[in-house]
C-alpha cells in the first residue's frame, strides 16, 4: 500500500539526526537589535540549528503571559527542542538563570516565574542553575543576559549538551500565581486575560473549571452591557456581528464576535470582569 | 575560469536534497501562541525543514489580501516548497481543508478563496481534500485547524509525501472575485486595496489594464484633493514630498510620495476611489 | 572529564559545514509580500541556508538606524554569515548595489550609508559593485532590488561564492554622519536616538564619550522636567516608577524606568535633547 511506503520514507528521513530547534519567546518587540543579536549568539554556537520565533510581543515584563504562551506551544515541538524564554526585568540582579528539562524538552530563561506553568503540570522536572561562565559571552553585560547567557546556553543545548553541565542542581523555583476564577454564591467570576489579533478576549476560565461549576446547566455569561446565552463550538456558529463564547484552542473561555472584533464591539480590555450564572 | 568553478560548486551543493521549506501566511498577528504552535506542529513531523514567515499580518479574515500575497511570493521560492495559508474564519464548519499542486509548488489551507489567484493563473492544478484524519493532530480542536490539520499536513508534504495520499481528488474550488477597475465613459475608475509600511497605496489597477485603457496617451490620475500628471518608473524620480504614481513590484499602480508617506500626505485609506482620465 | 567529551562532540558537529546563514534588516514592515518574496529569492538559490529575520521595522528610510542595528548584531553571528540590509529609498536610481567583506562576514545592500558603522570600525574592508546581471532576477524591476538583486546575490554568497565575482572592486563608499554629542562649556549635550519596546530611550552618548567627559565625577543628567543623579548598572537597581540612566547592551546611555516606560513617563521622543553636567 502506498501509504505504508511513504510512512517508511518519512521514518527514514526523520532518523537522520535533526540539527536542532531553538525557540524564542521574549518581550523585546520587533524593533532594534535585541532579537537579532540573540539569534546570532545561538547560531554562533550551533550554526546548523533552526531558530524559531514564537513571539517577541509578550507584554513588557508579563511573566504570566510568557508562561501561558510557552505552555501552549512547547508540546507541539519535537522532543529535544530548546525553548528560550527571556522576560527578564531583573536582568543583572540576583535572579538566577536556569535550565529545566521536562517531557524531553529543554527550557532556558530566568528563574522569575516564566516557567510556572511548566513546573505546575505533573511529571518530573530536572533543573540546574546556569553558573559556569565559560559558556557565556565575554564580556558579560549587565543588561542583556538574553544575548550573553541564555542564547549561547541554548545553542549548546541544541547540540545535545547535557543540562547538568551548566551548574548545580536546583530543587526550588520561583512560581507566580495563576489568576483563577472565583466562585461567589451562585456565580463564577472570571476576567479577561489577553486579547488576540482578531479581537477575541481570552479569559481565565478553563474548560475544567467551567465544567465543574456549570456542568450541562443552561447559563448566562455577562459583562458590562452584554450577555451571551450559551457556549458555542466554533466561531462560525455565531451570528455575524453578535458576541459569542467558546473554548479556544488553549482550553480557555473566549468572548468573540463572528467575523468581527469583540474587543471593539464590546469595549472589553485586559482585566475586565465577566460572570457566569446558571439560569 | 573562476566563475565556472564556482557555479559547479553551487550545483554540487544544491544537488544535496534540501530538507524542505514550508512558508506561512496567516492573519494570526504576532502576539500569543498561534504562530508558535503551528510552527511546532510542522517541525514535529519534519524537524529538518525550514519554516519561513511570509506574513502573519494579513488583515483579519481578508482572504483577498492573502491570495494576493501568496501569488506575489510563491514563484520566488524553490520548487517543492509547501505554502501554508491559514485565513480561516470558517474553521470547524463545513469549509473543506485542501492541498493544491501547481507549478511544482504545494499549497495547503482552507477552500475559502485564499487560493483564487493561484487557481485563476493559467496551467494545470491538482487538488485534494484533506480527509484522512491519521495525519491530523489528535484530539482535533474545533477552532485551530492551522495547528491541528494544516501544519502537520504541510510537514508531511515537505518530506516529499504525495498530495494524493491525503484524500479524494477535487475538481471545483471556492473562488472570490478580484475587484477589477471599471471603465466609465472616458474614465478608468479604480480603488485603493492596501497600504504598505512606507505609506504607499496599492491600487487595483494592473499594468495590463492600464495599458489597454490609456496606451501612451497623456493622462491625469485624480482623487480627493490631489492630482498626478504622469506615471514614473521609480520612487526616487518624484519630487520629495509630492505625490507620484508608479507600477510597484507586483504590477499594480501605486500612489506614493518620494521619501514621504502618501497615506498621511493625501489622507488616503483602503477602499478610497481614484480616477484615470486621458487629457 | 565529561565537559571535555562534550566540547569535543560540539566541535565534531560544528565541523560539518553549515549550510549558511543569511540575515535580513529592512524597513519593509511585516505586512504584504515584500519580506516573503525576498526570502524566497534567497532560498531559490540556496534552499538549505537559514534565513534569519533581524528586523523589518527599521524606521522608513532610516539609514542610520539600520547601520546601528547591523553594527550591534553582526559580530554575534558565525563567520561567513551574509548580512542583507535593504533600506533603499534610491532603488532604481543611480545608487550602487554593493557587497562588502569584513571580519569574515559578508554584507549586501545599497551604497547609501547603511554600512557606515561597518566601514568606520577599524580593520580592512573589501568591497565590490554588484554589476553582473546574470546573478539578478530577470526581469529586473525598478522598485524592488531587495528581491531582484540583493536576495539572489545573498543566496550565492551563502553558498560560498567569492564576492569579487559580482563586479568591479570599489574603494570609496557613501557614509553618513553619526550624530555625536557636543561639549558646550561645562556641559555635554546629547539627544535621544531611538526608543525600544520597553519605552527605554537610547541616546547618542557612548560609554567612551561619557567617560572622557565626566570620568568619575558626580553628575546630573537633565531633560525637560526630569533629573537623574547617577548612572546605574542594571534596570532593576532603579526605584520602580523612577527614571534611571544606564549604559545599554550596545554601549549607549539609556534613559529608563524600572518596570515602567520612560518614553511615556517622561514624555520623551526621538530627537529630544538631554544634558550631562558635572556637579
Amino acid at each position: 500500500m502506498e501509504n505504508k511506503k511513504i510512512l517508511k520514507r518519512r521514518l527514514a528521513i526523520r532518523s537522520q539526526k535533526s540539527p536542532g530547534v531553538v525557540t524564542l519567546i521574549t518581550d523585546f518587540g520587533l524593533r532594534g537589535e535585541y532579537v537579532g543579536a540573540m539569534k546570532g549568539a545561538i547560531l554562533k554556537v550551533n550554526p546548523r540549528c533552526q531558530v524559531v520565533d514564537i513571539t517577541h510581543r509578550i507584554g513588557p515584563q508579563d511573566v504570566l503571559e510568557a508562561s501561558f504562551v510557552l505552555k501552549n506551544t512547547y508540546p507541539f515541538y519535537p522532543p529535544g527542542t530548546v525553548h528560550t524564554v527571556v522576560i527578564d526585568p531583573g536582568v543583572g540582579t540576583r535572579r538566577r538563570p536556569i535550565v529545566l528539562k521536562k517531557d524531553g524538552h529543554l527550557f532556558v530563561g530566568p528563574d522569575n516565574g516564566v516557567f510556572t506553568l511548566i513546573l505546575s503540570a505533573g511529571g518530573p522536572t530536572e533543573g540546574y542553575e546556569l553558573a559556569r561562565g565559560e559558556f557565556f559571552l565575554s564580556p558579560l553585560s549587565d543588561t542583556f543576559h538574553g544575548r550573553d547567557i541564555f542564547a549561547p546556553v541554548a545553542g549548546h543545548l541544541s547540540l545535545g549538551m547535557d543540562p547538568k553541565v551548566f551548574g548545580p542542581r536546583l530543587r526550588d523555583f520561583v512560581r507566580i500565581e495563576w489568576p483563577r476564577p472565583k466562585v461567589k454564591g451562585k456565580k463564577l467570576l472570571g476576567r479577561v486575560l489577553w486579547d488576540d489579533a482578531f479581537g477575541n478576549l481570552i479569559t481565565n476560565i478553563s474548560r475544567e473549571e467551567y465544567g465543574r461549576f456549570i456542568g450541562d446547566r443552561p447559563l448566562q455569561i455577562t459583562g458590562k452591557g452584554w450577555r451571551i446565552d450559551r457556549v458555542h463550538r466554533t466561531y462560525g456558529e455565531g451570528q455575524p456581528g453578535k458576541p459569542l463564547a467558546l473554548f479556544g484552542s488553549a482550553g480557555l473561555l473566549e468572548i468573540s464576535v463572528n467575523r468581527g472584533c469583540a474587543k471593539m464591539a464590546l469595549g472589553l480590555k485586559r482585566g475586565d470582569p465577566l460572570t457566569i450564572t446558571p439560569v
